[in-house]
């Protein structure tokens, strides 16, 4: 994929921090490749087991590449960055991380879950196969406060977003707010669902080629992005099984709607709580069906059918 | 539509009761037909505008037709219910209702606005048509508790749940709390976005086909229901415009995304804010893109750039 004019940023860093030096500048319209580990930082490889999981430094999970400090770019300007390829590896980790995630008191246990795949399916399991969708959840520029800034929080400059839909074809926008920018990105996923509710995807390191713009003065409160038209298609074929959580708070009726599809995977397919959480992680999707009818807001989990054998 | 064989129920009441007198008694796999007023309960007609919204007597908002009696349903059961036809009408009305809707404080002033649609598209303006995706905003059993109960709220026994996908060949599956279910449905709506944020859809009066089934001891927390496959195809093919809303709560995030929307909308098509805020209603998806990355949860909402000619 890397073609030999396109320049390779290989160079990460943990955190976000204005005062970092930038390992490469880059003008609007030029296009940069950047190797990226996994999030784990190296730490887990295929032959890896729940019980390597309480062993994990997190102070090296989460490397982003970078910084890229683009000629021209000034606070108030978008960054555009249209997110081009991506050269996958072959395997990747799902886990659940004691304290982390939607359903962190559920489930206190750490678990580790590997999965091999190629540019155009995820073998989760023998039974369930997901497209192969990759996406670098973890795409943004420095923020305007100085000093180092957690990986962990997205914030209106991006960082770690994880949006599923930034995949190849899609642009996305970034508020800057720093002289040059100073982008960097990591934390390639595999596939995920909306929510990323076991706290990751299928995490997996990639080489990944985007090509920046800028929108001079054009002032976005926070990231924007475009999809390019049916990239979902394969998976909607066999439409899919919805659950619902409703109540006064957001967050508590997406807890509930996906302890509902945990229940539904037990029983329709046989999945133990733990791989079934870390599906709804991967393939499941939280949709917000209405926000309107007080005091009980309703979210739907969409489970995607065609992905059962 | 309505095949001489299949009952068709006219009679509405208001609010959910378990001593309302049921209107009819059906069996587990009979279909029936339910003549459904809009929203208004009759009170709107294609010539009303925005002066009209304010003489609106909310008592007589959202009629449901029924209740019908199952035959057989006993708390503990899930009664199923296939969404097999829609007959529609011909317009319907979209509306901002001062204190009602997600951006209720932004929108204080009453606004009205009358689109026209037939089984194919909605005409929601000269330049903007809209798939048609005809569905059951309302569709609920009785709940356990004694007592009228207001309308305007879903409760886990259904009601109010605005999910846009119950339509066409979809089923939903209802946990049943008092015998006999008490089955009631409203609130037809010509087509939704995924969380109808002014608080209406394109509203409208249909007859509406179902066919009851009974799941027995099946015991479901919430509603759940089944999508058939790929029915977004036709509003996919040129892709998606998002913009995002972060922060520790998801209903502000939820606010942020919708205003970016409209700022996007008044920019790029030049729709004043109610229309821009309305067509977020009818038309764009709120999304949960990430709800782990603590301490900021990311809402996405997605306009279907397909609507604009």
């Amino acid at each position: 994929m890397t073609r030999p004019h396109i320049h390779t940023i290989h160079h990460h860093h943990f955190g976000w921090d204005n005062s970092l030096t930038p390992t490469h500048r880059a003008e609007s319209g030029d296009t940069l490749a950047f190797t990226i580990q996994d999030a784990s930082g190296g730490q887990l490889n295929e032959h890896s087991t729940s019980a390597d999981v309480p062993n994990f430094d997190f102070s090296l999970t989460n490397p982003v590449n970078g910084p890229v400090f683009i000629e021209g770019a000034e606070p108030g300007d978008v960054l555009s960055i249209e997110i081009l390829d991506f050269q996958e590896s072959a395997w990747g980790w799902t886990g659940i991380l004691p304290g982390f995630g939607l359903l962190a008191a559920d489930f206190p246990e750490p678990w580790l879950h590997i999965s091999h795949y190629d540019r155009s399916s995820v073998k989760f399991t023998p039974e369930i196969t997901l497209p192969t969708r990759p996406f670098t959840g973890t795409i943004g520029v420095a923020p305007a406060e100085p000093g180092p800034h957690s990986v962990v929080p997205p914030r209106r400059v991006g960082g770690n977003l994880d949006i599923r839909d930034l995949t190849r074809g899609a642009k996305l926008y970034l508020p800057v707010e720093v002289e040059g920018a100073l982008f960097s990105v990591g934390d390639t996923h595999a596939c995920q669902g909306d929510g990323e509710v076991c706290g990751t995807a299928v995490e997996t390191a990639m080489t990944v080629q985007l090509k920046f713009g800028l929108l001079k003065g054009a002032n976005f409160s926070a990231p924007r992005f475009e999809v390019p038209g049916s990239s979902m298609a394969p998976i909607d074929g066999k439409g899919y099984y919805a659950t619902t959580g409703l109540g006064p708070d957001l967050y508590a009726a997406s807890q509930d709607a996906i302890r509902a599809m945990i229940d539904h995977l037990g029983r329709e397919y046989r999945l133990g709580p733990e791989l079934a959480y870390a599906l709804c992680s991967v393939a499941v999707d939280l949709k917000i069906s209405e926000i309107v009818d007080a005091p009980n807001w309703l979210v739907s989990a969409y489970l995607p059918r065609g992905i059962f054998r």
